[in-house]
């Protein structure tokens, strides 16, 4: 009997080796790393950041797995090359986006930030509380983590809209789909969160034009991907004061490079892609729900078309 | 006809103004200030920190009601008088105050202290995820406040517990009472909220000995008030390393004095007592429906027992 295989293209390399601990375990499934006599019998690649040569040298694999909610790691000729493609969808990782999101809508919502800057020149201000019902929150990107996000603040009491390629339905959020509709969501949006997917019509998409369509004062928070976010036009609403503050979990490179000038800009908290993950033995159960799929002929679950 | 008449004693002189124009639009109801001709004919004085000799320039007043949810700023003569004692009760001050305590709770949980700190270092260090549910945050005080903070950390997945004079009953929340209760409770917290009333039994409760039993690595959040820490106590236990965080929101003397320690303690954040306030027109109308209930001889709302 030929077990169904999957081969680790994984660019990190503790996730690596707690994926092959987890994938292991399983007795119906056999895992490989690409070093691996049989790394040539697998069918399914799990990936992250994978070698964009995996198809040259691995001509058998006929289906790729991200090993995370996004796919963009995979690079596009990757997504690019027919095969199917699909991705982790977790439960846990959502609620832990929305922890993280809620942190940051809290922080500028009920002026943590003030309070901070304040607290380093011993300097005490009130301001004004204000009630969570009069803070416009705009969620970009309403798939599966977005979605969810957008109606856990919602149900939290905050304002909110949502903007997404297509048209969705989230009680208590405000819908604005398409191009036509992105002005108008950014006008009403006091605190903006990324969570769309990184691709070509989304690639640098928080820039200047954006940040100026948005209220003065406005705070944004990328979680999405460091490729969507202009990082200059970024610092110079910043400077200007345009934007009140910028809270940045993700960057173009990462881990962010100590030289780096949003470490230190006035404005911008920098947090190390730790607003949300899934557990390797999440990730490793639905690796081999898919891999046993594959083999059986059976649809994929979670599969994406990446454009 | 003799209007019922409220005298403002209140040493706040925004919220003053506020509340004498707001009590001022109602037509069944009369509102004056100490210096006033007509104080002298008020049955009821609405407190914030009043003058201590309250009662002996107005003999005629019958009846003493906070301005806030606490009455500790009464002080101890005036609670003690044998007048009936009332306070505001108000659902958004109570939502407030969540949003205060979630944002801390969030803040030590999802490692955003840690991050604000190596953000300075410019380094980048990513902490295992922890769920909500393997958080065990302690509420100590639950009251109407404090209960219902207990509750929404407990719907938003905390492990709560609540510990309290008298035993209580809230949904999803362990509850300790009592004395003998409190060390089992403070063993068992990684985030401990006070939101204690001040008085004689709880005066310096925050203190060494309490410290120490909650587990090394814990983290406390002061949104009671300022009597309620020894602060000396407080900042040894952060140089020692047993607590690692603590957000201040209240102070013995407030506005914090520029030179005071706690504004550079490495580990404190201090915030200017901006967890939760309510909003004059609400303080007015409760003000006004008790005043109106007091002079028709039907019992108060929210009346206290202060000892």
């Amino acid at each position: 009997m030929m077990f169904p295989t999957i081969l680790l293209a994984i660019d990190d390399a503790e996730l690596s080796s707690e994926l092959l601990s987890e994938l292991s375990a399983f007795d119906d499934i056999k895992v490989c790393l690409p070093d691996d006599a049989d790394a040539n019998n697998a069918h399914m690649a799990a990936c992250w950041h994978p070698d964009q040569a995996l198809l040259t040298t691995f001509p058998n694999i006929q289906c790729l797995h991200s090993a995370a909610a996004g796919v963009d790691h995979l690079g596009k000729p990757l997504l690019k090359s027919g095969l199917p493609v699909a991705r982790i969808v977790d439960p846990d990782q959502k609620q832990g986006m929305l922890e993280y999101v809620l942190w940051c809508v809290l922080n500028h919502h009920r002026d943590f930030d003030r309070a901070l800057s304040h607290q380093s020149q011993q300097r005490w201000h009130l301001y004004p509380q204000v009630s969570a019902s009069a803070v416009r929150v705009g969620v970009m990107g309403l798939g599966e983590i977005g979605g969810y996000v957008a109606l856990g603040l919602a149900q939290f009491g905050y304002r909110l809209a949502g903007w997404s390629r297509s048209p969705k339905s989230i009680d208590g959020v405000d819908i604005f789909a398409g191009q036509s509709e992105l002005v108008p969501f950014l006008e009403r949006t006091d605190v903006l969160i990324n969570l769309l997917p990184l691709n070509e019509s989304t690639q640098g998409i928080l820039n200047q034009s954006l940040f100026k369509t948005l209220p003065k004062g406005a705070s944004i928070i990328n979680a999405g991907r460091g490729g969507h976010l202009i990082e200059s036009d970024l610092i110079d609403a910043l400077k200007e004061g345009w934007l009140r503050r910028a809270i940045l979990d993700v960057f173009t490179s990462e881990p962010l490079p100590v030289d780096h000038p949003l470490w230190t800009t006035e404005g911008v908290i920098v947090t190390p892609h730790m607003a949300s993950s899934s557990a390797a033995n999440v990730i490793a159960k639905q690796l081999r729900e898919n891999v046993l799929r594959f083999n059986n002929g059976e649809p994929l679950l979670n599969k994406v078309e990446p454009f």
